[in-house]
């Protein structure tokens, strides 16, 4: 059979007009980041695509994102689980820095290597930084040694994975339509691992914001056709504009 | 130790002013009712009270509330926990009637019957009423047999007791603190089972809409003190208002 496995994208949050690094910071959507989520849940209802059950990451902006949709979709009574797994990419000490700050006090080169490396995480966050997660109750049922201070996108690949593999699989092979609301670099990582897309080449990987990504999978869970966009026009609009988004910054 | 169990009654929906039995029609939230949603959320952070879990019905006005009231908490991340079991008493063929033409059709007697009598169900909807579940796939993961046509509170708190018992019971066990989202009949027959109310003294129990109501449990999950509101004097307010609908239609 077919196993279907749809991505969100979570749009713009109130932190992306202030040009701060976001990470774990836990900051809202915007309005703009509202409607994103409102057109994804339009996406999948005109689709007619049936998700059986939901997955977010731990992060306000995700679980605001599904709701938004699902709302939209008249689906908002499906089954949730939700892991700091599928949470953003960590971004260390440079959660709540200014992006051009950064950019200014490191240089290009350093910057773009925290920003675009694959294997390259920025320095550690301090626990006293009011930035870092910890102490935050959201995480207290996990192995706080496992919860990073810092993440490259290796790393958030390496902690993401296990949950896919077990969690995300298992309803899958059971025939279940999985909806998953996440974040650009978790996501990132998901498509990266199903199209084994090299280490390379990933950096060139954009996932635009709001636009359902529909995979479709055997059962091996292996790709039975190229992923696609509920909305291809918008989609490619969409990534260019996130590709612009790392130029500029 | 003290075992603290929350419930949070949906408010107003979209069926509301319209006058219609609502039951296990699945209406939304009117913006009266988001407001008393993040009321509920508001009043649940000033009492620094932390829900570790959330339970919803699957209907979307019980979700909706849920959502809204967690956002305002900041506490979107809860682990969530949906069931039809939780559900609204289902009205049976009176779903989606006008009360006041039912009222002027069966009359005062039959009226109040099934509207408060603990036993009595109305007519069962059929499968082919549009505003039957009949065929929603909301419930397609439910054995078919167990879903009413109709109910009366008796049977509301039959199909609901199992889920408590069973499955809230053990999160309260496991020592953490849970948050309910659902109907006034779930909740009342809850209610009922905690306080051992009387099957003719039911009748007079209101609990108000969007205000958190807390029960305190010992170790054997029986109750330590009189339940109570994070806003006595609105909640006063609110049960009579309840009353006072009920009186009216």
């Amino acid at each position: 059979m077919v196993h279907k496995l749809i991505l969100v994208r979570h749009g713009q949050s109130e932190w992306n007009s202030k040009n701060l690094f976001t990470g774990w910071v836990d900051v809202k959507l915007s309005e703009q980041g509202k409607k994103e989520a409102k057109r994804a849940g339009e996406l999948l209802k005109e689709s007619g695509l049936k998700p059986d059950i939901l997955f977010t990451s731990l992060l306000t902006r995700a679980i605001q994102t599904a709701d938004i949709a699902l709302e939209e979709a008249d689906m908002l009574y499906l089954p949730v689980v939700r892991s700091w797994r599928l949470n953003e990419r960590h971004y260390g000490a440079l959660q709540g820095k200014d992006k051009a700050e950064t950019l200014e006090k490191y240089g290009p080169v350093q910057f773009k290597t925290w920003r675009r490396s694959y294997d390259v995480p920025p320095p550690p966050i301090e626990n006293t930084s009011k930035f870092s997660q910890f102490g935050d109750a959201r995480y207290s049922t996990v192995d706080p040694a496992v919860l990073p201070a810092t993440e490259s996108l290796e790393l958030v690949i390496k902690r993401m994975l296990p949950f896919y593999q077990d969690v995300i699989a298992k309803e899958l092979l059971a025939g279940k339509t999985v909806l998953v609301a996440a974040h650009g670099n978790s996501l990132r990582g998901l498509v990266k691992y199903l199209k084994h897309i090299s280490d390379d080449d990933i950096a060139n990987l954009n996932i635009p914001t709001g636009i359902p990504l529909v995979i479709e999978l055997d059962d091996d869970l292996k790709l039975i056709k190229e992923p696609y966009y509920l909305d291809p026009e918008a989609a490619v609009a969409g990534a260019a504009a996130v590709a612009a988004q790392g130029q500029k910054k």
